[in-house]
């Protein structure tokens, strides 16, 4: 790739994405080839606020690839809590090891960071800001099961606040696809989403109800409506149980369609799910690791 | 082994004891030949309450093995909080790695999630339930030093919300030991162990006062007696006095008597014990690393 | 060296200090060719207080030289809220690991917990007494830099409470250094290290300005005034604001002045300085790497 760091999704040409789902396919296809490569290297991470899961692939990716991780730990064991700006963290664990992670509350503390440091830096999460691993992942997930090109998909739940969803869909602005926009009318797309989605010549649709498009889609992603958006719990309760995906609700929907979800899930896609071809939600958090492997390797290779 | 799983010492037969402790006898006797057998596998930590001394020796257990773990860390920053089920994490994380580690507050949880996951799954502790590792490194501890055949064992302190102490009673009855229970009138073993115990054939004795059994003792498993369980802190320290072990306490004991404790231990063994030939609590927690080494090799030489 | 545990910086000799100082040198020349140098030894973790970027150098460390970490996590998750003596954890996790750091809050806890192990035992800080690695990176980023020959040093903030500089001027007394210590009246060298350093034969020379004293140094280091020494706070930004180095301070030092810093700063050095040939506090950071990989190295080559 031509980037030093990995900071919003935005930044990856259709160029850049498909080098990085090649790498992950190559990866998927041989892991043990991959075994070895970057042994020696250590991965630094650095998460000011908590997120298990993107924390675990990545070090599984980093260990995976034969290198290890050096985590900081929590922000209330470390020199933060003594007042340490982000830019003398960063410095310092860059130090330490070869490439980092960063995961921070604010909007754009990644682009701020990678400004201080030499070695690749890997935005993974800033607040409402980006978050362009789980984009790839998500396009992985997407290219793996329905390809990425003549793609119909409809992306449903919280649409307002869901950054995952914000850079998904730009990112698919990249390939030729049919976007379909499914929520509430309290959480429907912000405008500047969708004016930057229109600017890209994307293809966008909005609906209120799954049921008038579920037939014609290829994928089916499904997001979380979170409780403390909603002043009144009885309204959080009726507006997340219409956005509720069941057996029943399949039952209009294509045999080859692809149900995804950013995990974790709370009542939006019913187990009896789980066990269905549709379900590709667990794969997709899998997904976290060969593709994380794959960047990792490209960003080690370039700055070696 | 023929399990998937280990969920309980109930499911372990003699042969499959007697495989573990052979094995963990052979990582003991040559550490160096185990070093590289994992080479590459990751272990899942699913922790979701506290356990240093658990979890630091599953995890000093695989990379011994020449692997390494992937850590959840603690639930409160984890994907659990946003209220995510104990099937889905086990599913999410089983895609990061290789195997799993599940400790978890509630009994049953080990059996549950074993049956949404392909990797082997071991259970470290599930509340009130099973911590079948433990009773392996009890089992082996006491066949290093004692033999498991033709054992007398005395058992004392906390016999009634003891879980180590239950499952350690029901694996020795797979060999032929005479098992000596000591313990406050209040702490003793629950009916419903005590006849499982019978039904299994074993000879079983119940004593309030050490003194009455310590000479023919080969093995004395001393447990914590905890505060929490008195409603009345002066009656908790009349008692607990009772039942600590002391220079004084030994003199009536064999030369070749072992004594063990799982730890940690608070006032129950005076210090003064810790450099004599009695004392084996130290070794016995040292002996988790080439238990858990065995049994992750026998776990993972079947998944594989 | 013919020390089986590193407990404080006052037991090193000239020559110890010099053999760690020549080994980080060859690690920094060479690193690869300490990078299988301890393939698969562990390294135990016992932080009893949060220290982020010790731990993380010590855990670089280890991995730098080929082996792994077990980290005890915090106390709050540990058998230490059980009741669990120092003794008693140490020497638990001994069995689990080749070698044993600690940092604990109480002032001679390394001394005692090294007294019930075996394996090597680092001391990275104890309360108000020793951090001797922190020292010995001090001392080779000096070295390093101005050469500890004929070294002129300015010590500056706070010199009362300050671990790292009591320390740091202890050591320097096995060279020819001339020690110019530099801070508030409220916050002077405490007698009794101003007693050693006479006794130790030093160049000592106190101030309240630094004005009057920077043009000849070779090396300032700054250390960061605490508000919570302070009982009233517009006294505490009066003080601080006197002890802070920005480009206009050091228009009057040297070109070759170093500046250093144990980090984390808050205001005592202006961001202006990060970018100049002066600043030296990312380096000295840094330099735990391979200054912490050349004592691990050191201790358990004897130790083998």
């Amino acid at each position: 790739m031509r980037h030093d760091h990995l900071l919003t999704a935005n930044q990856l040409t259709r160029e850049d994405i498909e080098l990085v789902l090649d790498r992950a396919a190559e990866v998927d296809a041989n892991p043990a080839s991959f075994g070895q490569r970057h042994a020696g290297t250590l991965l630094g991470l650095c998460f000011f606020e908590p997120s298990t899961r993107t924390k675990m692939s990545f070090e599984a990716a980093m260990k995976r690839l034969g290198g290890d991780v050096v985590d900081m730990g929590s922000v209330d064991s470390s020199s933060v809590k003594k007042g340490e700006s982000l830019a003398d963290t960063v410095r310092v664990v860059e130090g330490y090891t070869d490439a980092l992670v960063l995961r921070h509350p604010l909007m754009g503390a990644a682009k701020m960071a990678s400004e201080f440091v030499d070695v690749p830096l890997v935005n993974a999460g800033d607040g409402a800001g980006h978050h362009p691993t789980q984009t790839l992942l998500d396009l992985y997930t997407i290219r793996e099961n329905a390809g990425l090109d003549d793609l119909t998909i409809g992306i449903m739940g919280d649409l307002k606040y869901g950054r995952t969803v914000h850079s998904l869909a730009t990112a698919l602005t990249n390939f030729d696809a049919t976007q379909h926009f499914v929520s509430p009318e309290s959480l429907k797309l912000p405008r500047s989403v969708r004016y930057d989605l229109h600017e890209a010549g994307a293809t966008v649709r909005e609906h209120t109800d799954i049921e008038e498009v579920l037939p014609q889609l290829d994928v089916l992603y499904v997001t979380r409506i979170q409780r403390e958006r909603f002043p009144d719990e009885n309204e959080y309760h009726r507006i997340a149980g219409e956005y509720q995906i069941d057996a029943g609700t399949l039952q209009a929907a294509s045999d080859d369609l692809t149900v995804m979800h950013p995990l974790p899930r709370v009542d939006e896609i019913a187990p009896e799910i789980d066990g269905t071809d549709y379900a590709r939600y667990f794969e997709q958090a899998h997904n976290g690791v060969p593709v994380r492997m794959a960047l990792l390797d490209l960003l080690l290779e370039d700055s070696a």
